[in-house]
């Protein structure tokens, strides 16, 4: 079991934390402001139920700053969305962050055209290798961004996990423990792309995830790779 | 059974050429210069035999300037590289083409810069929609761009076709002519993404598609979306 910070309260954050807690993690969340996270009693921008109300049923995780969250754990996850994962990496604290292992399953994605977004990053360059070159001591392995958050932590939720989840990262060991975490979701079929310059396809596969998205009226598919 | 021009003489092109003509289409492959198309003994860059031994294989199949090829078909099949498709249907001329389907199998990959390619346009544009764009009298339907091209044309060769194949295009005539050329092939998970600007979702996999293939170390593989 892991001391694990999960940045990030919206959907994803929630899956994600609410998961890893459940595998008994001891899991913090991580936010710009607290008191201001707590207090929120609409739903967000995509229509996502408030975190306070989530907490509550939650009670096993708690709720610290960006800098708090990130201090106490041995592994960090980005679930913030892009556009502020490197706000939220610098509020945790250079400090705070060295040495340790990032899940990033973030998507550079711009919805200041509208819908479908477009990247704000892309082809020869991605949010994941952005990360890792701002942060050269955090150990970043981008995961799961292919994906619905419902899918992430339970895959075997459609085709009993007959799916597949990639894996980019520098560090070998550190896509281990990511690979391990995936498996211990229930994901079966990891694939390891290569180093962080990977991560440039898998943040790639979004426009088609919107496309299939708007298309099948559910985010409730996955992409198998079938050899 | 249709009178149908592939334009491009490489792999894809034999693939596609044979696979109709063995179907009983009667196909004729447009190339830019027929001369210097027979000539060739070498070769290509990408190591694919020279088209005159695959023509001697093929009787059935004609060669042909890329305006007389266009000219006789009643269908379009764009199988050159991307970076020439542009020029071979300039070549193959307004008048030839207007009011056809083109089948639009190319992907606007940018080999400059070495391997792994990255596309010369994107994500806000396709070359799908470029090519729409140019030739707002053809009817353009992007599909078969996500695999290689032994798949496109035998795709039970993998899972007993068990994968998925997209189709873009602004005409509901046209996508349902290329989807039931699809099915004649084998395909049986035929997706409609929606109008021509889909094509930036699949054109945007083949960064994906070129990392699995060197993780893989072959080309026979496919992406199913699991639903």
């Amino acid at each position: 079991m892991m001391k694990i910070a999960v940045l990030g309260t919206g959907m994803v954050g929630q899956a994600l934390a609410g998961k890893l807690a459940g595998l008994g993690h001891e899991v913090t969340v991580g936010t710009r402001d607290v008191a201001a996270t707590m207090a929120r009693t609409e739903p967000d921008g995509m229509g996502n139920a408030p975190y306070s109300g989530w907490a509550t049923a939650h009670p096993a995780v708690t709720l610290a700053s960006f800098a708090q969250a990130a201090a106490r754990a041995e592994m960090l996850v980005n679930a913030t969305s892009g556009e502020v994962s490197m706000a939220a990496l610098e509020a945790a604290g250079r400090d705070n962050v060295a040495g340790k292992v990032l899940l990033d399953v973030a998507n550079p994605l711009d919805f200041s055209q509208g819908f479908p977004p477009s990247l704000f990053v892309k082809d020869t360059d991605s949010l994941g290798e952005q990360i890792q070159a701002a942060f050269p001591e955090l150990k970043v392995v981008k995961s799961l961004n292919t994906m619905n958050a419902h899918l992430m932590v339970d895959p075997t939720q459609l085709a009993d996990g007959a799916h597949s989840v990639f894996v980019s990262g520098n560090d070998a060991e550190a896509k281990k423990t990511v690979s391990g975490l995936l498996e211990s979701f229930g994901h079966t079929d990891v694939i390891d792309l290569g180093d962080i310059t990977t991560a440039r396809a898998t943040e790639m596969l979004l426009p088609i995830w919107l496309r299939l998205y708007g298309t099948m009226g559910t985010p409730m598919f996955q992409f198998k790779i079938v050899r």
